[in-house]
């Protein structure tokens, strides 16, 4: 059988998450679909990661075993005329067989959009978290350097996965700031469930002064979920890259 | 009755525009509802323009008398705890009994947003309009020069609206390009219908080379609608800001 790797967009707005599951829109499941349509085959996708719902991806990477005659750049097409308009298929190639859109990823860029201002927002709601008190960027840019390393993360982790360990290596992390639109970008080797939101949540808990930058240290350190900031909304968190 | 102005920040994708009709989910009637659920009176609020379905708004302008006691800046919240997600009162306060926000509205600026590339588009789909086929930028800035100025914009109007003149005044028009996503404003004094996307939508004809900079001129002189480009979806349209 032939390995086929998609690269993925989607907007996750309308999304309950990557999964397949039951009950719900799932994106693998509208690709799947698709996939179906184009060559009759009831294959399965294996994604790169699991988004949850509201979750979006400028590249997510997935790949699956086919036995169809479509030469590999040309299932772009033949997948994206029979998808909705919130998922496309950016490239898809034939790679091989030992590719594996999960196991073979040697990392993986989030972004995620805060607006930092008092008036309540509605254009682009989906894809930005509106945070309505001041924040201190400095400060927050100062927090980043505290993530960045190979450290035990199990204090921004959200229960309900199992994994067997919880050390990844943050390889970068950085605010860029335009006007009152705040994007932080992180990089690392891989995610624990919820890492990028809890780690935002925590940023935001520094730009708001109820921790200082030197708390992450400490907070790493004795592993306490409870003394990290909370997990911001999905509809911020963009998959930017998945890297093999 | 003391006169209200409001500033609106609205995402008009899930919205049949502004105006209320008998029929259909308008961005007038949840704001006129909302007002009716903060004071218990039935009003009318005047918005500064007449959008159309899926076209946005970061700007816009509308106000309404009232003989409620809410003090002027207090409507903004008083409104906002009563309108869904989609719509935000961005300020709101007392004006004098002549300000109206249609008639004594000076100018508006507008931006429509192309995402220039070949590769499908789903990440804001709702507010940018994807166009495959490559686009000379610069032939589109040298375009913009033609259109400034005061003109007979005749050729540059969908049918379908009564007005007196066609002849409108362009104070500004000029593309700004960060990779692939283009961003055009234009300033004006008033717009013809669906005046903004007939001229994007001839922009877009000079980028591909199927018209050139100067022919503007003879289609503006000639007025002939058939020799402009075409209306461009909604979508990629929003109301920045209007002038008084």
């Amino acid at each position: 059988m032939r390995n086929i790797k998609l690269i993925i967009e989607f907007d996750g707005s309308n999304f309950c998450g990557w999964q397949r599951q039951p009950k719900g829109r799932t994106v693998q499941k509208v690709i799947e679909t698709a996939i179906f349509k184009a060559t009759g085959e009831e294959i399965m996708i294996n994604g790169s990661s699991r988004t949850d719902a509201g979750v979006h991806a400028r590249e997510m990477v997935a790949n699956f075993l086919t036995n169809s005659s479509i030469p590999g750049d040309k299932f772009r097409e033949a997948i994206n005329t029979r998808l909705p308009e919130d998922v496309s298929i950016i490239k898809s190639e034939e790679v091989s067989e030992d590719f594996h859109a999960r196991y073979s990823s040697k990392g993986k860029t989030y972004s995620y959009t805060i607006v930092n201002r008092y008036e309540r927002l509605s254009l682009g709601h989906q894809y930005l978290y509106h945070y309505k008190y001041k924040l201190d960027i400095n400060e927050m840019r100062r927090a980043c350097e505290y993530f960045i390393g190979r450290h035990d993360f199990r204090a921004f982790m959200s229960p309900g996965s199992s994994i067997k360990t919880t050390t990844r290596t943050i390889q970068d992390l950085y605010i860029e700031q335009n006007g009152n639109e705040i994007k932080i970008f992180i990089t690392a080797d891989g995610f624990l469930y919820n890492m990028v939101r809890i780690i935002v949540g925590t940023l935001i808990k520094i730009g708001n002064g109820k921790l200082e930058a030197e708390n992450i240290k400490d907070i790493i350190e004795e592993g306490n979920r409870k003394k990290a900031g909370m997990c911001v909304p999905p509809n911020g968190l963009i998959l930017e890259k998945v890297f093999y």
